[in-house]
């Protein structure tokens, strides 16, 4: 079976987007509409056994998740919200209780972040649960980042700390005490936060170049912003923004953070190329962990491994 | 557990639209533009098992299917393509070939009635298929014809013939030999055409008031208007629009046309109401098969029974 990036391609082949839509390929498409906008969709699927264990996480945070993982794609373009429409698929044996904790989740998520629902589809499931998040947004017209416009000379640059979330999975994976440091990574994992406020400012610096967010790991992520651009970069592992817990919780663990801060996806930051002399006035909390450059190889300084980021398509 | 309408209720009185917006509750939600359009989006979950079943259905006919319920969505608002998404969880163990054949199917339909795949997702899942599609069109700010529009005195109308559909459906289930009328009828299901020219000329006349899709079946869509409009309704069961081919498979293996055309869904043809001065004028066929009063009641007269559309989320 084809992985995920060999079907997209396909199906970037097969379905050509109309003149003036992006389409196939970013964190969302892009609409024009006729008023000086674009309208930004994108649509995300999460099931049962592949994205989420039922038994591992609340109701609640499962519904609160389900928004962050879309919003973030909105963020990722530095959209502002408009709605969001959800389809989910209930077998008959999970309790209206199960249901009312999702939505509260999910509602709590949207009306934090503005993204009302406004539509979906309820369905029964013979056993498994499967949701499907659509999510709208708008930008001024030509103000949204694109993965492909990152220019040789341009600073990489992340929001927030990396391989929390990662390090929260594996915790509850390996079931492992939540004492210390684990609760703060578990909620790392299971309630994120997308970056909408910082994205909107992102994009409104003519010096931020190209921009996604981190759902699969940097290693996978950064190689979107590259294939997309058609340039190389070089990163500086000794310089990824690590948390003080993620650390503690590696020592504590004999873990290493770099797999989790480089492999490990969902941290919902945002990965971002500037303009170096632009750099310096950008108003949202940041580090610099590279550089784009000419060629279209992707150098990791001061790892041993060529880290990758996980692809869900491929995990079973 | 709660029926989907009870849910959607739920869902409407927890999510409220913000102001302008029309959200939850009809075919499609209704997003202002600053141009003078409208944008139209639905989204629609497939779940094997429920939806479907893989042995009964090619995987072009579903991919083909997956488009027309959700294209269907935008022409019972009277709207105009803009584009859609598609989100896929598929098991390992399914083919490329499978995979490609469902694509051909969504492609055909999607360059037929002209919604381009703008983006969407592909993930794993454990072991059922579920399709999630989403779809985006537009109108003129205002041109859109919703479920509650309906007046005292206006007839009710649909478009084509009723039944075929859930006849089809019947002769697959029951593994009925695929002679005489029972192809046509099993295409009917299958490769459904949804009525895009049809809903677009209706909502350029201003006599029609509301429209829906009938996909849940005659009897439950109609209850969808007869709600949201606060008005009763008359069908004469006799005048429903029956094809010869139905009535023959009916006579044949002594099937009730009429539980077909009234319960059966996923016939895809639009039912609307229009001012009883303007029926005459319309320029779409279609047959008059009833008309709304002033009541809140349904009445079927010449049928026996009180006959409901079915409710996927009570079927398992």
């Amino acid at each position: 079976m084809k992985s995920e990036f060999e079907f997209i391609r396909d199906l970037r082949l097969l379905f050509p987007a109309p003149a003036g839509i992006r389409g196939i390929g970013d964190d969302c498409a892009i609409i024009p509409q006729s008023g000086g906008a674009d309208t930004l969709v994108s649509t995300d699927m999460l099931m049962e056994g592949v994205h989420f264990l039922r038994d591992d996480i609340t109701p609640y945070q499962l519904g609160w998740k389900s928004g962050a993982s879309n919003f973030s794609d909105i963020a990722a373009m530095g959209g502002e919200p408009t709605g969001c429409f959800l389809a989910l698929s209930v077998p008959a044996y999970i309790s209206d209780e199960w249901v009312s904790g999702f939505m509260g989740g999910f509602r709590e998520i949207s009306e934090k972040y503005g993204f009302p629902l406004l539509g979906g589809d309820t369905t029964a499931s013979p056993d498994r649960i499967c949701i499907c998040v659509t999510v709208i947004g708008k930008a001024p017209s030509g103000r949204s980042r694109e993965r492909g416009m990152a220019l040789p000379g341009d600073l990489v640059c992340v929001t927030g700390t990396l391989g929390d979330s990662a390090a929260g999975l594996d915790a509850v994976l390996k079931g492992l005490p939540r004492t210390d440091e684990v609760p703060y990574l578990i909620e790392r994992h299971y309630l994120p936060s997308p970056r909408l406020a910082e994205g909107l400012i992102l994009s409104r610096n003519e010096g931020v170049h190209a921009m996604i967010d981190i759902s699969d790991g940097l290693g996978s992520d950064l190689r979107h912003i590259l294939d997309e651009s058609g340039v190389g970069a070089e990163v500086d592992t000794d310089s990824l923004p690590l948390s003080e817990r993620l650390l503690s919780f590696c020592r504590r663990y004999e873990s290493d953070p770099l797999r989790f801060a480089l492999s490990g996806g969902e941290d919902y930051e945002l990965l971002f190329t500037v303009d170096a002399f632009c750099e310096s006035r950008i108003e949202v909390p940041h580090t610099v962990i590279g550089r784009i450059t000419s060629g279209r190889e992707l150098k990791w300084r001061g790892a041993s491994v060529d880290y990758r980021g996980f692809n869900h398509f491929r995990k079973i």
